[in-house]
């Protein structure tokens, strides 16, 4: 990779996500050459994909150029690459465009779907941690229906109509809810030649709760939003298996569905090199110490979902979410000044904000330190939290914009089937 | 396909594009079966495509659900579906999803890119008619500046970088005018390690004017605002082949480039069963009378781009634009009635409401019937007059809302490489 060498260390950040550009945004005007590779040019805002699924938003508004983020910055060089091992001896990376040295490396490659080794639900069933899975689901979903409206066997229709989201995640639980919103106000304008009444969404979580991470009360109260919007919610139950007809579970429930949408886990995208069991934990994640380094390197550092860093209120590891990323990428833009400066570092401690999830139109969860509230409150401080972290005045105001008017005409536009994904050309 | 038969009669169109969907608006609370056919679930507005193709616009918000158009229309119906023939004899389509009996067929199948026979230019170009196409015109100029940061070969590096646009019609001169702008407020600040002021813009013309069917004014002032923006205009050059890296002319002139933009000719996209020479004229149009049957039948129609209806000042036939595809779907609209109800019929005539083309920033050129004019006044014309004829009211305000955006922060924020082009998946 032709970067210039200069007087300054070099940083190599893997990832643009909340982490990496958390932690560039904090060495912008350092003495440091800083090298960002991402496999996308844009910065994902993952906490609105489901949006972008139930055309609610444009998939545009919820990425953000890297270079645009990267622009004002000296000496920050950006290239478009997967990056396919790490030589922690020579102090390189490879990439699919070259290799690259590093003085500091920073692993911020956060985490792909987990499918716990199942190849027959990895191959049939659908993910959302990506723009163009998210657009895939949403031509998915709508395809399923104009299909529906083609078929006489009504147990094919019914299939068709069906969608069975496996996780009772912050995802799975923000999924189903607007689906069902769609069902009840869009469909039946839509496809009044069908009974879209017939159309189901279940919710199968293998624990006794959704919601686990959050309260008790949040947990329940989302439980009681959903199955008022009509989601079928199966507590206890795991999902063993899918064929693209039929799911299975560990008890005698079965689905019959075209559409399984898997968001029961993630793991982290560990890269080759580092991925040994030295240093990778449950989840598939890179044990780091408090400064966010990589047991037994002082200069390759892991933040953000792949990291898996200790502490006492979380023996399992912070949680895979953007604001420990984005906590980590700040701290960790501090320490590494540091150690060029050879001063001493500072352990990161995490500011817990909270976490929170909407259900659906005024229906939203939140915990906060000293507050857990739901209901209408909630839901705007949800939209609030979310336009506040999106990247750029133009998406927020994009964002803001279809929110008001999804919000005022019971509407979501962005129902397009722009690439299809079951007739996709091959 | 099925669909009820009920004591009205059936009117079959085929296509939803400026002329479909205006009939069907026409047709909204009438007396007849409506049956709309089209490859794609939505509307596509064509007329900003190229502002798709170059990050100022999200494609979501250039394209409008169809089912949505006709929610509130009793009697219709809607399919999603190719359309592969179509019987005369025994008034039937032919689809992928099945037959359809008419007692009325509307043909608005729009056009296509007509590469007139050059198989090459075919397969190495990129066009600009679809959605899908515009947004892989994006992909494919992001990853060659992102490509041509990773050569050393300056020739390689340079042909990634050169655009050459072969037409000098609207859509030609539009996108030489987006790039251009990108190249000037983009590209440096995006790509501070690569050399941008070597990207060339060309448009090559096979005529002796650009903007061929807009005033000699119009046509002028537009030259001069693309050389102003440092645009490459070759006129009377005919574009022979391109192989993917060298475009060679019916001159001495060739360009090395890796970005071929075929915008020099459309056809119109007709059908099996009414292709016959009987029927066609010049550029692959169906030839329809002043009530836009076509030849031989009282009940089969064509209109928009597809249909060629000859007029005094149009021996050619109606120009391949918007408006004679809306008069003439709510012309027909009139007629189908008419017919139905045994009236006579009207015989259309074209309002013609003249041309534009916007250049850039402050720079377009309006051609009204008693009123032609350029530059900033023309480019708010233009603006209004694109927003007002979208589809939508929060189309409308999200591209609104990029607009102000982009000419504001000379930004176009939509530089996202979502579905790679080049690297795509096989």
């Amino acid at each position: 990779m032709n970067i210039p060498r200069t007087s300054y260390p070099r940083v190599v950040i893997i990832g643009g996500g909340f982490a990496g550009i958390a932690l560039a945004k904090k060495l912008s005007k350092q003495e440091v050459q800083v090298v960002l590779l991402d496999k996308n040019n844009y910065h994902t805002f993952q906490p609105l994909l489901y949006q972008v699924s139930t055309g609610g938003l444009e998939p545009d508004s919820i990425a953000y150029p890297i270079r645009k983020v990267l622009k004002d910055f000296p000496n920050f060089y950006f290239r478009l690459a997967n990056v396919e091992a790490i030589d922690s001896e020579k102090n390189k990376v490879k990439t699919n465009i070259g290799n690259l040295k590093f003085d500091y490396l920073v692993i911020a490659s956060g985490s792909v779907t987990n499918y716990f080794g199942n190849t027959d639900i990895e191959k049939h069933s659908m993910a959302m941690k990506t723009i163009p899975q998210s657009l895939n689901l949403r031509s998915l979903i709508l395809e399923n229906f104009e299909d529906a409206l083609l078929t006489s066997d009504l147990n094919e229709r019914n299939a068709l109509m069906n969608f069975v989201i496996v996780g009772g995640g912050p995802t799975g639980v923000e999924l189903a809810g607007a689906l069902a919103e769609i069902k009840k106000g869009i469909l039946p304008k839509d496809y009044p030649d069908l009974d879209t009444r017939l159309a189901q969404i279940h919710v199968v979580q293998s624990g006794d709760c959704i919601l686990k991470g959050m309260s008790a009360k949040a947990s329940q109260k989302a439980e009681d939003f959903l199955e008022k919007l009509g989601v079928n919610i199966w507590k206890n139950v795991r999902v063993t298996n899918y064929d693209g007809k039929t799911v299975t579970t560990d008890t005698d429930l079965t689905f019959e569905t075209a559409t399984l949408i898997w968001a029961a886990g993630v793991k982290g995208a560990t890269i080759k090199g580092l991925d040994s069991r030295d240093f990778i934990t449950k989840g598939h994640r890179i044990i780091v110490n408090a400064f966010s380094q990589v047991k037994g390197f002082n200069h390759i550092f892991a933040i953000g979902d792949v990291a898996c860093m200790i502490t006492k209120n979380f023996p399992d590891g912070l949680p895979m979410m953007a604001q420990p990323a984005i906590q980590q990428g700040e701290q960790l833009g501090g320490n590494l000044l540091s150690i060029i400066e050879k001063k001493p570092l500072k352990p990161f401690t995490y500011k817990d904000k909270g976490a929170m999830a909407t259900i659906g139109r005024n229906k939203a969860v939140v915990d906060l330190k000293k507050w857990k509230f739901q209901g209408v409150f909630a839901w705007y401080v949800w939209m609030f939290v979310h336009l506040f972290f999106l990247i750029g005045f133009r998406n927020r105001m994009v964002v803001f914009v279809n929110w008001v008017y999804n919000y005022v005409r019971f509407d979501r536009e962005a129902r397009l089937i722009i690439r299809p994904f079951k007739k996709r050309n091959p």
